[in-house]
């Protein structure tokens, strides 16, 4: 047991006075440099735990802070294979977008699982000792982390931290979709990217809900993994028949918003024509298209190059910015409470991810390994297990 | 005195049976038609009035309709000089886009202003008779035009026929994207294409209102025109500078949304990409930028090329058409009778049109005609005088 603990707060075993925490570094030079860096565990303040990170995912939402738009394709290893060091170089763009952050060395990772091994002094914190929980909060890729009691979802009997790890990103954004989908008006959804992780618990939650969902995939293979599970409404990006599909889909399901994970490129702006063409499919001749609003929210990059909308979709539409942080500032701590509980209930089905590979720290800093997981590509998850 | 009026309807001065009519016809030989027509000159209901129409501006709202999208360049002239008759080819995309209206002869001509020469048996319509009002329901691009006294505004006194004839759609326009900056809790907006009529006026009531306003214009002319109008923030997109001092003035007003008349290329993006760097110039650094929702309305397709979004902006932003009609449904009766109220109070001045020519009907679909006020350009704008 440590002697830097105050007899307030309680430890359930012994930690190191330093561990290893994942860097994010851009430096003036122009490059990026991820490292593993000692830092010091800290005591907890009465509110916070100290949770030995046992598992935390590698999801499409932390490569941005992560790579910093660097060029993967070109990053070159030095260090040990203890302490990798992998530098890579930033565009113009990417450095400009980047400007802010130069020069500071960055904690990386946004979520992930472990158990509580030491608790501040408060009744919340003390209760969670040497329980399981999932934390979303930044700051994940290490060995320890300190955080306040509520940024901790205590986990059921019987999850493993490798099913808690990946509780917040995609299960949140998943319902966030769906709450999004309901509080503008919307009674069903259209999905870019499905096959995803996110993509297939949508797919899940969509059946639960009986909510009609239209996947758009990017090959056969994806197409037949979602049909196999369950989905009804299921359209190739790569067919020759897929702008009839989408519209037929869209017919079917009279679905007027979709969430994007692609953004670049014409995807858009063929949801919003093939929306339109299905709401044309039933209405009388309008001037200006429809006076129905049909939505596209992107949430995510796959595709960096523009956006490219044609507008002949009418006059009501609107595309935009999706991001969980700020759909959830928005939903309230009360809703917000409830969908984590719903979460934490679904864990090993609804909510459940799987992964392609389990790395240590420095497994995750492996070219190889980067090369995968970098491509965002579908079914190549990564989960790192920090002390593992 | 015309014996087709029943007792129950007054007339105040001779009126034919027939009159002309512009007409829009797209066919299915993949091509437009424009023409004159005879038509009935209806005898009002009630609740109707007939105006001979003295004046009918053509808006680029107007062009849509009467071109369909058609290449005007390669228009063809047939006819007589008091029946001349258009015809220019359709591409495939504008042919798949009017394919509700093939075969469907269709009048022209948002708005215009006249005198009312009959009137129905109501007491609002007998009271309009000899008056002097401004209509806004299509169909205006005529000799006569019978409505119901809901669509008539009664123009003050010593106000022309040509004054009140663009008293809908660029004022109201005006008035509505200040009154959709204000409801989506913005203090001030960016404006392109804005040494258009509908630029100047928007100008004019935002110095009246004291509302910051950034005019973005496309050449040095017209940002000289706006400045002498008492424009204080002018950027010119043909300048080298132009990214710097768009940011300069969007960090000097604050503006967060825009109103777009452009539509394609990359205007919507860069206006975006300098909101944020306004935002970002007094803000912290922030991992997916800015959290301050950045909007561009698309309301005009001055640039019928894609939209093309570089979303190097974070995440809270948003795109979308914004159309006067939509607006006004919105806003509900109450507040469109105020702004209409407003309007006719300032048709002289702030809701001042200019315009270069006046034509006939006839003279309107003259190939000469047609080659200026097609193009949009600024300080081309044509008034029709149906009865001239």
């Amino acid at each position: 047991m440590s002697d830097r603990y105050t007899k307030e707060s309680q430890v359930s075993e012994d930690i190191p006075g330093q561990a290893l925490q994942l860097r994010s570094l851009v430096t003036a030079s122009e490059t990026v440099t991820l490292s593993l860096e000692d830092v010091a565990v800290p005591t907890p303040a009465p509110p916070q735990v100290v949770v030995r990170v046992e598992a935390a995912p590698i999801n499409p939402s932390d490569l941005g802070l992560l790579f910093a738009g660097a060029d993967m394709t070109r990053a070159t290893a030095d260090g040990t294979a203890d302490r990798p060091v992998v530098t890579a170089p930033l565009g113009p763009g990417a450095m400009r977008a980047a400007a802010a952050r130069v020069g500071e060395s960055l904690p990386v990772g946004n979520e992930g699982a472990g158990t509580v091994v030491a608790a501040g002094s408060s009744d919340a914190a003390t209760a969670l000792l040497g329980k399981r929980v999932a934390v979303a909060a930044g700051a994940m890729y290490a060995q320890y982390r300190c955080v306040d009691v509520s940024a901790c979802l205590e986990l059921p009997d019987g999850v493993r931290a490798a099913d808690g790890a990946a509780s917040f990103v995609n299960p949140m954004t998943a319902l966030g979709m769906v709450d999004t989908m309901r509080t503008e008006g919307h009674t069903a959804l259209a999905h870019t990217a499905a096959a995803s992780s996110l993509g297939q618990m949508l797919n899940r939650l969509c059946i639960e809900e009986q909510i009609p969902l239209v996947n758009i995939v990017r090959s056969a293979v994806q197409a037949e993994l979602l049909r196999a599970a369950g989905a009804t409404y299921v359209c190739d990006s790569t067919s020759d028949t897929f702008m009839d599909d989408l519209t037929a889909a869209l017919t079917a399901t009279a679905a007027t918003i979709a969430f994007d994970a692609i953004g670049g490129g014409p995807m858009a702006s063929q949801i919003l024509t093939c929306m339109e063409a299905a709401i044309g499919a039933s209405a009388a001749f309008r001037l200006y298209g429809s006076s129905v609003h049909k939505q596209v929210y992107i949430y995510g990059g796959l595709d960096g190059d523009p956006t490219q909308l044609t507008r002949g979709f009418g006059q009501a539409w609107g595309v935009g910015g999706w991001l969980l942080i700020p759909f959830l500032q928005k939903a309230g701590p009360e809703k917000v409470a409830r969908l984590r509980t719903r979460v934490a209930a679904g864990l090993t089905t609804i909510f459940a991810s799987q992964y392609t590979d389990e790395v240590t720290l420095a497994d995750a800093l492996r070219l190889d390994a980067i090369a995968v997981y970098g491509r965002q590509a579908t079914g190549k998850k990564y989960l790192i297990t920090p002390n593992g």
